[in-house]
C-alpha cells in the first residue's frame, strides 16, 4: 500500500491531495454507503454475501489508501500535525481506521460495516454554501443559545409536571421523569408520536400549553435564522461588489477606503431581458459592473461577445471618451452596477491618486485604439 | 377527430392554442379529476358504473383532441418539435396517451383511470405568482441544496446509529438501515406518525437530538425563503416602478440609464384615505405615479374620473405650468410615487435629450389646451 | 322584548349600539361558551340539569336583545338594511337566531346549543392587529394562492400514487382515492397522526418525499407572511410618523407632499434610557417628535412635566430662538424623530408657505413668552 | 445558618449577593435537578436510597442559605423588600421553601422533591440574549395576540364541529366539547398524537381545513416574529455604534444630538481578512471605528498591537494630522464603521463645540508626541 507500488494510483492521488475531495472519492462515498445500507438487509445480505463483502472492502482499502497518501503529503510537507488535526484530517482517520479496530474488537461485518457512514462526513467540506449557513449560526448564536435554553427549561417544567399528575394513571410511561422527558421532547418539537400522551384533563391543559409553546419556540428559531440569514445575505453582496470593482484595473490601486467609496456610490439597477443599456453614438455617462446575468456587446464588425457576472463596460465614459462605440443589450434579467460620471469626480476630489492612474489609462487605451 | 370534421370546436380550439389554459379545459380537469377520485370509491362505481366510465371517455376525448389541435397548431407554424419538448407540449402528450397506454397494457380500469390525475399538471402554467416562487427557489437554489444534505446526512447517520442501538429490542422495525431510514425521515420533519419508535434510553436520545435539529432544520429553510423572498419583492417593486415610469410619454424616449435615474429619484409616499393630494389653484412641484391603490380627479365640470395603479398625474407642474387644475384625492390607502421638480431639473441636466422632449410636449399640450 | 318594557337595558344597550363590544357582551361570550362546553359532559349536565339551561336562554336572550336593538337602532337611523349584510350584522343575527331555528327544527338541547359556539365570532371585530394581519394576507394573496395550489397538487398526485402502490396490501386505508387524500393531507401538514401509514418500500418513499415538500411549503408559506409582514409594519411606521407630522400645528396647514417630505426627512434616534436629550441654555439646531418611549421636562420652576409618544419639543429652535429653556431627559428606551434645522430651512425654501405659517406662530409665541 | 457560624462561607456569598448567579450555584443547581430526576427512577432510587437524599439535602440547604443571607443583603441595604418581589427574590424564596413546606405537608419524598425542578428558574436571569428575544416579544404583542385569539377561535369552532360530527361514532374521543378540544390542539399544532382522529368523511374535511389553517397560524407567527428580530436587531446595532461613538474621548463631550448625527454619518465598511487599511505615510482622511473582528497596528518599533471590536484607529487626520503613522491590517473579516473628513468637517460646522474639543485634543497630542 505504499508509495513505489501503485505507481499510477499514488500519482492520481497525491495529484488531488490537495483538494477535498476528488470524482473516485465521491464514487467511493456513494457505493460504500449505498453497500452499508443494503448489508442490513437480512435476505439481500445472504444472497450477495459475497460480493457485498467484496465491494465493502474495496471502498475501505480505497479511503485507507487515501487516508495514508494524504498523511505522507502532509508529513513531507512538514504540516504532517497539523493535518491530523483538522476537521478533515480526523475524517479521514475516522473512515480508515474504525471499521478495521470493529473487525479488530470482534464485532460482526453487520456491526462493523455500520460505521462506514463515518464515511458520508468526508462529503461535509464540499457543500456548498455551508460557510454561510454556519456564518448565519455563529453570527446569531446568542439568541440561537437563548432559545436552547428556554426549550430546555419548558421540557424539564413540563415533564415534572406531567410526571407528578400522570404517574399513578399510567406508570409505564410517566413513571419516572426521564419517561417524561420524553413525552416532552416529542411534544415540544411538535413530533407528536402518540406511544405517550397524557389522559388526564390537567395533564392535558399542561400538554396544550407545551404544544402552543412549541410553535413559539418555532417562530422565534425562524425568526432570528431568517434575520442572521438577511444580514448575512447583504455583507455577501457588499463584499461580492468590491471583489468586482477592485477587480476594475484603474480601482486596484486605490486603498480599501476608497473601494468602499466606490462601492458605496454604485447604484444597483435591474433590467428586464432585451433590454439595450447602451446605443452606439451615444453620450455616456456612466460605466456599469454586471452583478447578475449576462449582456450581450454587439461589436462593430457584426461579432456579438457576452459578457458575464463580474465583468463590467462603459468605462471609457469614465475617462472623457464620452462616445458609446458599441451596442450593448441585456440577455437575461440583469442587474447591473451603475457609476455615474457625477460620482465619479467627486471620488477623484476625494482620492487624488485616482487622477493620475486614470490619466495613465486613458493615455494607454487611447495609444491602444490608433 | 380530425379538423374539417368538428368546424366549431376546431375553430374554439384553435383560436385559444396560443393560451394556456381555456375556461373548457379548466371544466374538463374539474370534472374528470373528480370522477377518478370517485371511481375509486368502489360503492360508488359500482352503482354509477356506465356514467363514471362515460364522463371519463368524454375527457379524455377532450384532452386527446386539444392535443392533437395544438400539435397542428404547431406544426404549421412550423415549431411543432418546439412545442413538444416544452413542459406544455409534455404535458398535453401525458394527459393524452397515458391513459390510452395503460388501456393498451392490459391494465383494469381502476388502474388505467388513476392516470387522470396527471391532467391537473395542465393547471401549473396558469398559478399565478409561481415564476416569482420559481426566481425564489432559483435565487436561493444554493443554501437550499446545503440544507438538502444536512437534512439527508443527519437522516442517515441517525437512521444507522438508531439501527445499531434498537435492532436487538425491536428486530421489526429498526432491523434494517432502510427501515430505520423510514423513521429518520419521519421524525426529522417531525411528522412523528408512532408506528416506529425507540425505546432503549440510548435510542431516545440519539431521537430527541434529531427532533431538535428537525426544528433547526425547518428554522434554516425559513429563514432561506423568508430573505429570498424578501429580495424577489424589492426587485419585483423596482421594475414595476420601472414599467410605470417607462410608460410615462416623455420618459419613454430615454435610455434605460436615465429611467433607472427617475425610478431612483422617486420618493414613496403612502396616502391614508380620503386625503387631497391636490387642491385646484396650487402652486405644483412635483408630478406622481400611482403605485396601488386609486385616486379620483374632480375635474372643473363636476366630472369625477378615476386613475389606477400605473396612471400618474400633475406632470404638467414639470412642463413650467404650476398651477393645478383639478382637485385630487386618495380614495383608499394608496401608495404613490412622487418626482420632485428639483429632481427633475437634475435629471434633465444629466440627460439633455429630456428637455427637448419636454419643451416639444409642453407645446403640444399648450396647442390642445387652447 | 321591545323597546319601552325595559327601558334601562335598552337605554345602555342604545348607547352602545355604536360601538363593537360592550362589557356586558364579552361576560355573555364567556358565560355562553363555558356553558356550552359543560353542557357536552354527560354527568355535568345531568347532574345540574336546570342551572346550566337557565345559563344557556339568560345568554341567548342577551343575544337576541341586542341585536333587536342594534337592528332598531339601524333602522331609525336609516340604514337597517345595510346593517344586516355586515359582518357584524350577520354575525348578530346568527347569535340571535341559530339556537331557536334548531330547537324549532326539532334538535335536542345537547345539539341545538352547540350553535352557542357562533357567539365567539362577536369577538372577531374586536381583535388587535387583525386589521394589519388581514392586510398582510391581503397583499401576498397572490403568492399564498399559488403555495396554496402547490400543496392541493402535491395532495392529489401523492394520494393517487399511493393509492396505486398500498391499495392491494392496506385496502381498508388505502383503498380509495379520498380515503388517501386525508393521508396526504396528514402527512404534507407533517401532522403525522399515524392512523394511516404506508408500509410497502415505494409507498414509504413517495411518503418521505411528501414530508420534505411539507417542509418546503412551509418555508415558503413563512417566508411570503414574513416579507408581507415586514413590509406592513414599515407602513404602518410610516403612516405613524406622518401622522405625529400632521399633528405639529404648524405642518398642519401644509399639503400632503410637504408632509411626505418631513416624514422623509426626519432622523429616527433610539436613545438609552436617562439620557438628557436638551441641557437648558444649550444651543438648539432641530426639533424633536416621540416615536416610542416618554420624556421628561423639567421646566424651570423645578415642576416635571413627562411628554409620550406623539408629543414633540424643541419647535423653538426652528423658529429663530435657538437656546433651549429646559432640561429634557428619557425615562426609558426612547425613539425619536429629529428635524434638523438644515432640513427644516430646505423644506421652506421647497415649500413657502410654510414661511408664513412660521412667522405668524413665532410672533404668537413671543407674544405669550412676554 | 446564620452569618457569624460560617464565616468564610458567609463571606463568600455575601460578596456575591449582587450577581445573579454564582458558579456554586449553577452547579447546585445542575446536581439538585439532576439528582431529582434519578430520584422518579424506582430501581436507581432503592439502590442509592441514603446517597440521593443526602444530596438532595445539601442543595436543598445551599438555596435555602443564599436565601437567607440575600435577604439580610438587602435588608441591610434597606431593600429588602422590593427584593422580596422581584423576579429573583422570588424564585429564590421558591427554590429555599416549596421542598420544606411540601414536607412539612406530608409529601413524600417523591413528590416533595419534585419541586426542586423550580431552581431551574434561577438560570432566568443568566440567559444571554434574553432581554432582547423579551424586547421583541413585548414590541410585537399586539400581533401575536391577534394570532393567539384567531388560533383559539379556531380551536373552538373546529372542536365543536368536531364534536357534532363524530360523537355517536367515536363517543369516547369525541362525546364532549373538552375532549373534542384536546383533539382540536393537538391538530391545529400539528403534533398529531393519533390517539384522537376523526373517522367520518366530513369530520375529516374539517380536520384538512384544521391542519391547513395551522400551517397559516405557524406562518403568521414566525412572519411576525422575524419581522420583530429584525427590527430589533436593526435597534442594537445603532445603540453598540452609539456607544463606541461616545466612548470616542473628543465626542463623549458632545451632546445625544451630535452623536446620533456621527453615528448617522458613519459609513459601514465590511473588509475580507489581510487588507491592509492603512498604509504608513499615506495621506488619510477619514478615522475608523471597530463594530466586529480586529485589526493589527504595525508599529514602527516592529512591535504589533491588535485592536478589538469597539476601538478606535485613524482619529490624527481628522486633527489636522494627516500622514498615517503606522501599517493597520486586517486579521479577520472586519466590520469598521468609517467617518470621513468631509463629514466630520460638516458635524463641526453644525455642533461649534466640537472644534473647541479638537482643538484642545491636538495641542494635547502634538504635546505628547513631541
Amino acid at each position: 500500500m505504499s508509495k513505489p507500488r501503485f505507481p499510477a494510483l499514488s500519482l492520481f492521488v497525491a495529484a488531488t491531495a490537495g483538494r477535498n475531495m476528488t470524482r473516485p472519492a465521491y464514487v467511493a462515498v456513494a457505493v460504500g454507503v449505498g453497500t452499508m445500507v443494503l448489508l442490513t438487509l437480512d435476505p439481500a445480505y445472504e444472497a450477495a454475501h459475497r460480493w457485498v463483502d467484496a465491494v465493502m472492502f474495496a471502498c475501505l482499502a480505497f479511503f485507507v489508501f487515501e487516508w495514508v497518501v494524504r498523511l505522507r503529503h502532509a508529513i513531507h510537507s512538514q504540516r504532517g500535525l497539523a493535518y491530523s488535526f483538522t476537521f478533515r484530517g480526523l475524517v479521514d482517520l475516522a473512515g480508515a481506521a474504525t471499521v478495521p479496530v470493529a473487525f479488530a474488537a470482534g464485532a460482526g461485518p453487520q456491526s462493523a460495516w455500520l460505521f462506514g457512514v463515518l464515511w458520508l462526513l468526508k462529503l461535509v467540506p464540499g457543500i456548498p454554501g455551508l460557510r454561510q449557513l454556519r456564518r448565519v449560526v455563529v453570527l446569531e448564536s446568542g439568541p440561537l443559545f437563548s432559545v436552547l435554553v428556554i426549550f430546555l427549561m419548558v421540557v424539564f417544567l413540563a415533564s415534572v409536571a406531567e410526571h407528578f399528575l400522570e404517574r399513578d394513571i399510567q406508570p409505564q410511561t410517566f413513571g419516572s421523569v426521564p419517561a417524561a422527558l420524553w413525552w416532552a421532547v416529542v411534544t415540544l418539537t411538535t413530533t407528536g408520536y402518540g406511544d405517550v400522551v397524557p389522559v388526564t384533563p390537567l395533564g392535558r391543559m399542561v400538554a396544550a400549553l407545551v404544544m402552543i409553546s412549541g410553535l413559539g419556540v418555532f417562530g422565534l428559531w425562524t425568526g432570528i435564522m431568517a434575520t442572521g440569514f438577511a444580514a448575512e445575505t447583504r455583507r455577501d453582496n457588499f463584499l461580492k461588489t468590491w471583489e468586482s470593482v477592485s477587480k476594475v484595473p484603474f480601482f486596484a490601486a486605490l486603498g480599501p477606503a476608497a473601494i468602499a467609496d466606490v462601492t458605496n456610490m454604485l447604484r444597483t439597477m435591474d433590467l428586464p431581458p432585451r433590454t439595450m443599456i447602451i446605443r452606439k453614438g451615444q453620450q455616456g455617462d456612466c460605466m456599469y459592473f454586471i452583478a447578475a446575468g449576462e449582456v450581450e456587446v454587439d461589436l462593430p464588425g457584426g461579432k456579438k461577445v457576452a459578457l458575464g457576472e463580474g465583468a463590467f463596460f462603459g468605462e471609457m465614459a469614465l475617462l472623457g471618451n464620452a462616445t458609446r462605440n458599441a451596442d450593448i443589450t441585456t440577455t437575461g434579467v440583469t442587474r447591473l452596477l451603475v457609476l455615474d460620471l457625477v460620482d465619479f469626480r467627486l471620488l477623484m476630489a476625494r482620492h487624488p491618486e485616482l487622477g493620475q492612474t486614470i490619466d495613465a489609462e486613458a493615455k494607454r487605451r487611447a495609444l491602444e485604439n490608433k
